[in-house]
């Protein structure tokens, strides 16, 4: 119950700011005997780090993930990985502001209601920084479960939706887009967003591919409940669906049906409604989640709020920031599925052999 | 981690199948003192109570709700309180068919991939005859906050949005509707779909007024993150959003953020897309929760499925079904949303005092 | 983290008082597919229930025990398992003295210290009564691991120590003792101070053998720290050890060892100092943990106290108790025992496969 | 439930094992507005640093605590607060037959059991350096009880009990000890085991006062049940007594009461039997548990035992121990204590407000 951890089994509790001398994040309960380096993370790391394109917050991290625990002879032993990434490129005189007046929209008023006072420096602990500890942590996840496979991608950013789908194309823009048509779009959408000093929302969708049947609980344990909880404990997200989502909400109860048949190794399915679950546990076939974001409440046109002790002024936020945060959350999705898989995929493990 | 618990410091854990003799639920963590006897619980379990109308399934169930411990003198003593609803209305010849195939869509298939069997009278555990459990809970949860007002409506069936807000029309209608227009158009709806053997999916929206500024934490025990966690849960629903949800995707970031002002008590916002929680914690705006639930999958119309050995065949589900299990929904929604508020008053007490 | 609760992924929840409608457990976490029926629970409750001999509290308990959920065609689900006890032979107008003073030692005091108000009859939830749902509880976990063998006996009574075991003795007395000769003084014994009014402690040990080597958990879920909590939280406990316990910090680190020889079935070890645990996971040997037992605080004695409003009064208990709380501890430890094997005999499964 | 993590709301995690780079704790849950720095740390670790006498381990190690994050402008911020202390003195070399055989009564077999491997350097992770870890924790739940004093002291070694208290004395000898003349007996007695390759058990006991009435909960989080678990977790800790703990057992009734009277600030009691807990919640009475070292189990003396592939060798173990590693557990089980009783402020202001 630890409210900065997350997971039953295979658990993981994170730590850091933005502008702390680090961030990191402790896994726990990791199966003994899995080859593990730092060379098996960082490229997930990397993904998600920020700088490398213009459409992305300009602030310059390595990301560079040290294991500092719980390995020996490059296998895991079972015991607390604890994970450390160091902040290097904090820039503090930029918030100076934001210390003064709440950023609408942001948690900077949450924080204080909540605490009396709060890090205000590039948002504390807010910042969607944090998410870097969970790459980290999802990537020892994905060596828990080699049998599935895992594909994020932004399938719409600031209302305009991608059409296409072709896996290879992923990489190859900055938008983590799997339609080049769109990519292209979405490159002149970012760009005047992040010249007017605005900022867009996305939709990021993941799927888990050769997930078998049988993993997730009724009822307070389902699979998609954590998912549901995984995704919305994401920054900036406020949407989360399963499958066909509200979508579902739309059809009559034949046409979301999921036909079965028999098939070669074991049932098939004509459609997946059902986003490959039912009743809280796996189905067999892909896991999907979708995931909406907010546009980043860091903004540069100024918005009507409140200082500290009340008083009515108006903020415009001049530090570094991404324009569209939605677009490197599709690393943390990812994330964040293989980390509710591998624990699930544990959980049955220990209640089912 | 109890995969049949909800909760941190206010935590219930539910019991009981479709068709066994009772199911319940033990609330641990309530707070001493509070008063409490049956009839507090009774008008909530009245509300979701099936067989009141001919939109709801026609299982006869009285539902009423016995306190077996946690309360002294009429008032709760801080230890577990115990609630059984006995069944009574079980008629377990009629799901044979059930038995020997999977209803797709349903859990069917799903329980016996994990379990290797499955209690198939009724679904089982995977019944939403379970959700009286978590609504008579919930009617402890209330006394725990009672600052907080509640309310859940029907805002869409069958992909027909009501468009006015009456609250005072909730209760009229059979649909939990403020809007007696779109209500009358639904009891057509609703009934042609039951007379065709089919089923209809719904939205359910909640709206908690009264939380103060500062429930919630980051970042897994996020407000947002166990709310979505908690509607997730509900049987049938695929998809959760808080305050905007997917439509903050498509606003710009100026159009997003919540503009603040200096109140008499305290700020005030001049808009509220965030439904009260940022960066997990509740703003003291009203939290806005939007739930969707996917047509019954137990329907009469014939489907193809697979049989327990694996064989083709198709199935008409011929038992009592709603045929919109999401209108019944909007009190299971309320008492989550109670559920999980009443928790965090408590976390936020503990930690901060 | 439910105050009420316990385990890890097999977890049991108790609730109810001593003079409430009924008590019980909800067991969550169960593997499925074991045969359960009462039949299987039934004797260890008999073996707990009081009014068995005059060493006991003369109230009449038939104890019966019923299953109302997680069981089909005799076998568990998976789902949790709801365990009912009712409550038969209350007779509350005993405690009218009790609801107005403290009984020195009891938790009446603390009860209202924390709560406020207390419920006092028969000690509400501080009864050893509720032992009873750990022992139904404790009869599921045994079902868990039918490789291990669990023996529980009273090892001492007021100090008076057994000093011969042979187990078939444990059932031919009241006192679960395996010294005939032991129990035949202890009857003495604990004749006179049942006829003086007074009350006698009890140390109980327990010796699980067939606990194969690795069950357990560095640091925090240790197998022996879990043991501890377990033992620790039944009633009048206040001492636990583990093999030779406090003994062992009067050994020098070469009498402690238990060296290790090959054997026909992997590794043989010529002593057990360790009790079967080292470094929090179990070794194989058997594992033994030792309880003490304060006597009774409810006592015919007249002992000085205050009453609720603070003034100076005395109070002598005239309801009826056990005057030696510790001979009915016996099948609760061995129940506790059961439960955390299991526990931890899920959770070795769920992370090392 | 994760396996590396204690407490409910205050709640820590620690990783790091005695060779590896650093090793640390994280520590959730904290209240806000706290004064920290890392000066409110080190004298705490100071106190359980090896190498400070030649009754302690030889490795040098000066266990500088760093807090990496939960605290701005010298303030707790009410995120998670994480702390790190390097490794310096690392010899691996020492280790290497360790590697290849079991010592007998150490975690070595019991860890390869389980994980199929295990880091052999020191002992890895269930080597005694971990501890200082907790006792980082310990200082930051010091300063959420500030109302609370805590006192560990030794009170035996190698069965030779101190007889007198002197709370000045304990700081004035390498013993922990409240007693000056057993100081100086027990001095030659760790020297000439330490001499002798041997190693001997000790007995700390530890006194919390200014615990108010109140803390703690019935069932399974009972105050003295989670202090069992905590003590028990803490390396080499085979016993655990609250108050007279096994002694109460043969008591009878009377004797045992704590008699109470009015007092001018609520109750006082005429004996502290209970050791400051009736039914699982603190009597405001002084909080004494008692803790059982075994001796360490790394000893010169050569002690029969098994290699990897279970073939019969005998191992004398080198490297640099604690002749007596129960001298060093004063500090932590003074930590565990302060854990624990911060833990049930912050639960029990949370359930009672």
């Amino acid at each position: 119950m630890s409210i900065n951890s997350f997971g039953h089994l295979l658990r993981f509790t994170t730590w850091g700011e933005s502008h702390g001398p680090a961030l990191g994040a402790v896994v726990d309960g990791c199966p003994p005997g899995l080859g593990l380096s730092e060379a098996d993370l960082q490229p997930f790391l990397d993904a998600r780090r920020p700088g490398t394109s213009r459409f992305t917050t300009q602030r310059r991290e390595p990301d560079e993930v040290r294991i500092l625990s719980g390995v020996f002879e490059g296998r895991t032993t079972g015991t607390p990985i604890s994970l450390m990434i160091e902040n290097v490129d904090q820039r503090s005189k930029d918030y100076s502001e934001v210390a003064k007046a709440y950023r609408p929209g942001h948690a900077d008023y949450a924080y204080d209601a909540k605490y009396g006072f709060r890090d205000y420096r590039g948002g504390g602990r807010s910042s969607a920084r944090e998410t870097a500890a969970r790459v980290a942590a999802g990537g020892i996840a994905r060596l828990v479960i080699p049998e599935v496979r895992i594909v994020a991608h932004v399938i719409e950013i600031g209302g305009d939706r991608a059409t296409s789908f072709d896996e290879a194309e992923i990489a190859r823009n900055p938008f983590f887009c799997a339609d080049a048509v769109a990519a292209a779009r979405w490159e002149k959408l970012v760009d005047k967003a992040r010249k007017a000093g605005s900022s867009l929302g996305a939709v990021v969708e993941c799927v888990a591919s050769g997930v078998p049947a049988g993993w997730g609980a009724p009822l307070y344990a389902k699979l998609d409940a954590d998912l549901a909880a995984a995704m919305m404990g994401i920054n900036a997200v406020k949407a989360v669906e399963i499958g066909d989502g509200f979508a579902a909400a739309r059809l009559r109860g034949e046409e979301n049906a999921d036909p079965m048949r028999p098939g070669e190794n074991g049932p098939e399915f004509l459609a997946n409604h059902a986003g490959g679950i039912a009743g809280g546990i796996s189905t067999g076939q892909p896991v999907v989640v979708r995931v909406g974001f907010k546009p980043t409440s860091s903004i540069l046109t100024p918005v009507e709020t409140i200082d500290r002790v009340g008083a009515a002024t108006e903020i415009a936020t001049k530090g570094r920031h991404d324009p569209c945060v939605g677009i490197r959350g599709a690393p943390v999705v990812e994330a964040m599925m293989a980390l509710v898989l591998a624990d699930h995929k544990l959980l049955h493990r220990g209640q089912c052999g």
